[in-house]
Order: C-alpha cells, then sequence, then structure tokens
C-alpha cells in the first residue's frame, strides 16, 4: 500500500509506493557498467600536467610540491564574473546578463579516482576548498547563492570522467531556494526551534532511517525521500551555513561521506549519482531557522509528467527499506574502481 | 553572453547560455533511435483484443461499435481510491495513506500510433475524453489536483509502447503548485489581471518566440523556457482550468498538438518527450488569476545539481532558437513512422 509523506521542512510531499517484489538489490541492475578508466589522459584538462588547459586557479592546496587540488574558473561557464549584475526589463519580462562565479574543483590529479576511493586527507582537502571558496565567494555583494555540487555520470549530468566538482554563484535567490526558507521562519515562529535540528531530532528518535551517526554528523535516508537510496548528511549542531564548519568536523564528515559513497557504490554497483551542499543564503550564516546540510541523489528512475507537473514524487524503495540495506552494505570499495 | 530571465508567473529564474557553435538540429542526434513497432502485440495489455487485461472502463468512446478511447484505472497505481484520505502523524511527520485517482488514457487500439500521426478526429477523441474525466474526477469531494499528463519514450519515464496518458488526482496540493498560484494572486492583487493573459498578450506582442497561432491558442517557446524546445499551447481567452474547454476550442487545440508534435519529430528526430496538462485546483475553475495551459518538454539535457539545488535551469537554447527553428518544420509525419 502507497502512502504520503510530507517533508518537514519544506512541506513538499511524496509518495511512497514500493514495486511489488522488487528488491534494493535489484536496482543496482539499472545502472551503467563502465569499464576502467587510466590514471592519466594527455586529452583532459585535468589531469597532472595539464594545467595550462585550464585558467588560473583560485585556489590550490599542494602536498610536497605537488598539487592536491585546485579551483579554477570554470572555462565554458554559464555565468560570468565581468558583466554588470543590474536588472533590466524587455517588454514586461524580467532579465539580468549573466553574471555570477562557476567554479571547477579539480578533486585530485589522478584521472581514475573518486571520493568512494580516496584517502579521508583527500576528501578533507576537498571539503576544506569548498569551505574556503564559500566564505571567500560569501565577500562579494552581489552574490546571494552558492551552490556547490557534485555530478557523477552521464546520469547525473557530467560528461567529464576527472574527478570533479562545481561551485556556482548567483544575485539569484531563486523561489526554489525562497520557499523552504520561508517555511522554515514559519516553523521558528510557532515553535522557536530550527525545524532542521527539529527533523534530525525526530530522525534520530524513529532511528529506522539513520545510515551512520559519528560524534558530529547524522546520514539518514529522510522520511520523504523523492527517490530510492536518496541519503543526506546533516551536521548535529545547529549551523545555517557550510562556512561555519571547522577543521575537526570537516575530518569527521570526510570520513561519513566517504562511507556513505562507498556504499552507494558497493550497493548499488557505481551508481551516477549528484550531491548538493546545501547552506542559507549569504548573509544568513547566522540565522537560528536554518541549517546546511548535503543531500546524495543516485540517479535512479526518471521524473516524469506526474513529477514534473506537481513536484510530488514517486518513490518506489521506502526510506527505511533504503537505509537498511545501506546499513549493512560494506563501504569499502576495493579491486580496481571504475570510475564515471 | 548568458542572460537571467524570471518567468513572469512563477518568479522562477532561468539561465539561457547558448553552447558555442551548437545550432538546433545538433539536439535531433541527441535522440534514441528507435525501431518501428507492429500495430498489434499479443502481450500488450492496452492492444484490441486484449481488454480482458486491464481493469473495466471507466470511459468508452467508440466509433462504429469498436473502441477508439479507453480509460482504465491504472492496474500498478501508486494510488488507490479504497482508502481513507485522512491524515496522521508518525512521531512529529506528516502521513497519509495513498488515496487518490490514477487512471490511464488508451489513446487508441493501435499499437504503433502517435499524437503526430493521428488523425485530428482522433486527438479530438482524446482531449476530450480528458475533459470528461477531468469534470468527473472533479466531483469528488477529497481530491484536489488533477495531473493529466503523457510521458512519451524513456527518457520521458516510460516503459510502455502503447499510445497513452495519464491521469492522477491527489488530495495534496503540494508547494510546488501552490506557489505559483501565491504570485498569481499577488499579481493579481497588483495589476487586476491574469498573469497568464499578461505573459501570452506580451508574447504575442513580441513575437520573435511564437511557433503558431489559431483562432483560440497560441503556442510558444515561452521567454523563461527552462529547457530546449520547452513550448507551451496556452488559450487565448481566459480559463483557469481545462474543465472548461468546448468542443469547437478541442478540435482547434487538436490541430495545434499535432502540429506542435509533429514539428518535435521531424525536427528532433522524434524525441522522448512529457507533456503536462495544467489547471487550477479543484474548486478553482473559475477564478480569474488563474489560466490552463499544456506545456511539452523534450527530453533534451539533463537536470545536474545545479538545477536540482537551486531550481535555476541552465537553457542551452534561447527559446528565440528554439521557436524560430520549429517555426521552419514541416510537421507532417510521413512514411513509417518510429513510435516511442
Amino acid at each position: 500500500m502507497s502512502e504520503f509523506r510530507q517533508n518537514m521542512a519544506t512541506k513538499e510531499w511524496v509518495i511512497v509506493a514500493p514495486s511489488r517484489g522488487k528488491r534494493p538489490s535489484d536496482f543496482a541492475k539499472l545502472t551503467i557498467k563502465r569499464p576502467p578508466v587510466p590514471s592519466f589522459r594527455a586529452d583532459c584538462p585535468f589531469c597532472l600536467g595539464n594545467e595550462a588547459q585550464t585558467p588560473e586557479p583560485v585556489y590550490i592546496k599542494s602536498v610536497a610540491d605537488k598539487w592536491q587540488i585546485r579551483v579554477v574558473p570554470n572555462k565554458y561557464a554559464a555565468l560570468q564574473p565581468d558583466l554588470a549584475a543590474a536588472r533590466s526589463y524587455v517588454g514586461s519580462f524580467l532579465s539580468a546578463k549573466g553574471y555570477g562565479i562557476a567554479e571547477v574543483v579539480v578533486e585530485t590529479p589522478e584521472h581514475n579516482k573518486t571520493i568512494a576511493t580516496m584517502q579521508l586527507s583527500e576528501i578533507s582537502a576537498i571539503l576544506t576548498a569548498y569551505r574556503e571558496r564559500q566564505k571567500e565567494i560569501s565577500k562579494n555583494e552581489a552574490i546571494n547563492l552558492i551552490m556547490i555540487f557534485r555530478n557523477y555520470g552521464p546520469l547525473a549530468g557530467t560528461s567529464l570522467e576527472h574527478p570533479h566538482s562545481q561551485i556556482i554563484a548567483t544575485p539569484m535567490l531563486p523561489p526554489h531556494v525562497r520557499n523552504p526558507i520561508e517555511q522554515a521562519v514559519m516553523h521558528f515562529d510557532k515553535y522557536g526551534t530550527c525545524v532542521y535540528c527539529d527533523m534530525i531530532e525526530e530522525e534520530r528518535r524513529q532511528k529506522e532511517r539513520i545510515v551512520l551517526e559519528t560524534e558530529n554528523f547524522l546520514a539518514f535516508c529522510p522520511w520523504a525521500a523523492r527517490t530510492p537510496f536518496e541519503a543526506r548528511i546533516y551536521p548535529k549542531r545547529h549551523a545555517a551555513s557550510y562556512v561555519s564548519i571547522n577543521d575537526k568536523e570537516i575530518e569527521d564528515l570526510a570520513g561519513v561521506l566517504r562511507t556513505m559513497l562507498g556504499k552507494l557504490y558497493n550497493g548499488l554497483d557505481n551508481p551516477d549519482y549528484n550531491y548538493i551542499l546545501r547552506s542559507a543564503p549569504v548573509g544568513d550564516e547566522d540565522v537560528r531557522y536554518s541549517h546546511w546540510y548535503l543531500m546524495i541523489i543516485p540517479k535512479i528512475g526518471t521524473p516524469a509528467g506526474f513529477e514534473i507537473g506537481s513536484g510530488i514524487y514517486i518513490n518506489t524503495v521506502a526510506p527505511e527499506e533504503s537505509a537498511s540495506y545501506l546499513r549493512d552494505i560494506n563501504p569499502e570499495v576495493t579491486g580496481e574502481a571504475t570510475i564515471i
């Protein structure tokens, strides 16, 4: 029997409608099989030795004279920083030049690594780069929204193999971002608490959707997960923006992230996925009603007319099942990893 | 150079960022090539003679003793009408049984037709079935939202070849639907007009995104289209709900729909697509601030982390280019049509 569930924070509904006779492991069959890739490709702009093919880095982390992370302006950026941010009308329609910031986080010099197969120190370095770039970009008076995300595999919207994430920062604060904030403010007005803190507490109390918990983080498949195996990682202490994460928390998060992505890798046969690091808008870093988190969305299933039209997602695996399945999966990726 | 554009009705932003050197016709290469399919399949529950494989129809249209359209309850429905609609809490989380209505509109007895290749009378019959089912379902006091949509091809989320559309009706009115309504109400408060009527008027004035216009309808690639070749068909007279369409308008719409889908078929090499018929919620059929429309979304490109996180879509073909391209395409599908 299917069930409607409401996301406590956004008030969006999902329908949890398990497919008859389908087990979580069946979803592994849906992923695209990929051949192993080499550690270096001469034609890859992000590989070691090919640095001249990218713009000058805006951030670099080196270890023993060799770069470990490079953050570079996106050469094929949808937004550019050298434009005026002012808005104007074309007839009745509102418009603005494509002002914004688009950067690529080249996560490692090696072409065939991914977070599930990296050392913890390498992942910490990526998470530190996110924080430093978010802090730096936040100083820009014209920027209101900073999105940090990773598209892994073609179903997740990337065609580049080399391990990378992206940062896109815009002057616009769209309704898609604003509406959940308004819901969180209403919750704060009513209860005097952060709705995400309350949700985390409730997930801990109900237990069955939790995949893992550490000193600082809780990783779970949320009550109103939109897709099979959707998972989120929340800091347990209240914090509206990722910029406030400290080095010790980053080390902890690196382990949680690798474990979660390792479980997906082994449990779903290296699926394509997006992960998205969501913070309160620039200027709202210290608000009491919002909470940063990282959402991981394996690309399983296709949003169709109903989802696009209504915003109500039909999730064919109950998040309790997703969590139970992931809990039992060994996160350690061994053997020759197949990347992208 | 890229550009932000705001959807006048929903206030959502898109980024129009044309890919360098890419022409609209290049997108045809992205679609999946499909072999022709037969007009009958013994194992297809929707084919002529296999009627016993579906539940009893809730609507049927026959021509000369042969059924032309059957609307049947969805055998694998995500929602079911024999459940209580009441909501309840699981801890702090809101829940409800999966009460709702899910129907399949079997559009023709023939396995290998599609709207782009149908007679106008056949398309009118489909559009009439939509109206009659929407009217009937609207009488249900527990239903607030009725979505009518067509998923064409696997990228659009269907695995069934036989020509069909779907109706899903829910008690829930989700934020994704409610938020644009609130924007429309604010526009009405400010200007005393329907924001969609104003948008239609502005698109007619600016002309360059219009694909075709008839006595009753305007079809265009909207100013803030989220994806390449996204198109919408709006009734020119104000009407908040599709239930108000009359038979003469249905005949007109049948021609517009076939022309638009025929242009996509020929211009983009039979792409997968979703179309969605959006009306005001049940009970709001006569409101002055809302407007029904049909949106057509060819499945080109993949929403990635940025789109999922921000709701801002990056559209790599300016809607002016999409419209200009579609205007020049012959809508008549000839030869052996390749379906799904």
